[in-house]
């Protein structure tokens, strides 16, 4: 079976992002990604990922820069940014030319942030070699880096030009980040599209088992809904939030675990988790597509447990972005593929709810 | 003489700057400058500045951070960056709290590129204490550091919401930043606005003695003729390029003296002295309208002399970001008032009009 190529334009006229989703895109790259000048700063996880030796032999001859960076959530740091912007200015990095990042969530980060900062700014382009990336990190024009008070504090909102999301570059994914990436793909199904997510309970089998079509049907619909959202509100001031699903519980068991005992994915399925409780309780989300949820969810699992105690996780939900003195904001479920955000849930709800995910 | 407080407006409905000048405005800063939550963070020239002693005390008791930076170049870097990012995310900064950055071009520079990053960007509100930034820095929204390739090589285009331009805070300002300062202001004036040129040379004697009349008006023209420019043409894709007006050989001139030698604004005086000439060859400006571009710029100096050997000025030139085969793009003068990009003047009579600015 071959699959066809799938094109989603997120952004506005000014910041438009075309993305594509498909077979055969690595191979392919050097005519699809965008340079004005026809030179591209190649920048990739270190290692030896088949995706990131396919792209460069694609753009053999038109390399400016191929720098390997770390990609571990340790490295996301201006350091690294800073890394970048020298070797990009000591190759004499002009503003018609191009950067491409090949690699997970954090080279399209710290990649993303370097060009939003070099010369004030270079077109950029995204290669995601991860479930997550390619649903949801690499679309929405969202770039930075760590910073020992929290993570992503640094940054800029600075768009790719061009998503390439092939599924050969997912070869030598471990099955762990596989089945991580997977829940941010859902999220987007959960909060938007109803049909994506009853399609998905059908298939998951086949998606687990990396079937191309499954596979890409939901890759594609979960890029399409993240698409479709911020181009409507790019700077995340209304709607752009419901992308936030699960992140706030989910936030917080990341950072209680300091960041090593769960995958960000792991810990929003978590908050997801504790995000259906809620919505069961204030939104009148039946119980059925509850428990259709956290079905789905359990069977991309099963995921560490996290860190539950009140005591470890208040004082990250405190420091939140979104609390206040009365409480703070969630989204919640109506049904699904219908998401609200909710502006000021008592504390003392969020812990509640993070103590009944402990139970069996 | 009290002199009423002027009002521009500088950008566009997203990214709109409020341009203040007159005396008075560093005493009430708290009702003009900007912030949401009504917490600022201050970051200013270390050192007794008057300016700064003033708008630290009206905002007194709203001050998240207060922080002194070193404003000389050799400061304008991404660790400066980092200091400004360490003490607000430590201070819990939020996304609706502001930055106001009090000093000169480097100050307004690098605390107007920590607002653009910190949370993704955060408003910032600009209080100059040269001629130079009331004139030229604090308004048209380039913020950015040096790299150790060259000046201004990272940053972010993140306009201040507010600047206060007030007349006392150029108290203190040695005699030469002032001059040098108002080469930029002049500079305004002669590639769009004749009538103000005009004014000037009857009252630069009363400029030059900081009588506030007059100085303000000039002040006050060279802003408005930025706001325009940078309204029409926010990122230097067309009209803003004419803002460049001497600043091909100036930079040239500012680099082979190591930054040390001359001034930006004097080194922006012999670019335009060098454009004088290339444009009375090239465009039919009269020699009488260059000569009295050139008389007032000889009644604001004297100026160090630049360096002008070819062989020092070539490889500043060659690197320009204005660079082509073809040659280097450049600003000339049709008329006082009136300026049009030259796109490739060849290197040579760029060496040629630098060499002759020497003679006596």
């Amino acid at each position: 079976m071959t699959s066809p190529l799938r094109h989603i334009s997120a952004g506005s006229a000014t910041a438009a992002t075309d993305v594509w989703i498909g077979p055969g895109l690595l191979d392919t790259a050097a005519s699809r990604l965008f340079s004005s000048s026809g030179r591209f700063l190649l920048v990739t996880s270190a290692g030896p990922l088949a995706a990131v030796e396919r792209v460069r032999r694609a753009l053999a001859g038109r390399l400016l820069v191929d720098l390997e960076i770390d990609d571990r959530e340790e490295s996301k740091t201006l350091g690294t940014v800073s890394e970048i912007a020298n070797a990009a200015l000591s190759a004499g990095v002009r503003r018609d030319d191009a950067l491409v990042a090949v690699g997970g969530g954090v080279v399209s980060d710290v990649a993303g942030f370097a060009a939003a900062i070099l010369l004030r700014g270079i077109p950029w382009n995204a290669v995601p070699t991860t479930t997550g990336s390619m649903a949801d990190a690499a679309i929405g024009g969202k770039t930075g880096v760590d910073h020992r008070e929290g993570k992503n504090l640094l940054g800029a909102f600075h768009p790719p030009r061009v998503v390439l999301a092939d599924p050969a570059a997912l070869d030598g994914l471990p099955e762990r980040e596989f089945r991580a990436g997977l829940v941010e793909a859902l999220k987007a199904a959960w909060i938007a599209d109803s049909g994506l997510s009853g399609r998905v309970e059908e298939t998951l089998s086949s998606v687990l088992a990396r079937d191309e079509g499954p596979l890409l049907d939901l890759l594609a619909g979960a890029a399409a809904v993240k698409a479709d959202i911020v181009s409507e509100d790019p700077r995340e001031s209304d709607r752009r939030r419901l992308l936030n699903f699960g992140h706030t519980l989910g936030h917080a068991f990341e950072a209680s675990g300091g960041y090593r005992h769960l995958r960000h994915g792991e810990a929003v399925a978590w908050g997801i988790r504790a995000a259906l409780d809620l919505s069961v309780r204030r939104t009148g989300l039946s119980a059925e597509a509850g428990g259709r949820v956290a079905d789905l969810l359990s069977r991309l699992g099963p995921f560490p447990a996290p860190e539950t105690a009140p005591a470890r996780l208040e004082p990250f939900l405190s420091r939140d972005k979104k609390a206040t003195a009365r409480g703070i904001a969630g989204v919640l479920l109506e049904d699904i593929g219908r998401a609200r955000v909710e502006e000021a849930i008592p504390l003392q709800e969020w812990l509640d709810a993070a103590a009944r995910i402990s139970l069996p």
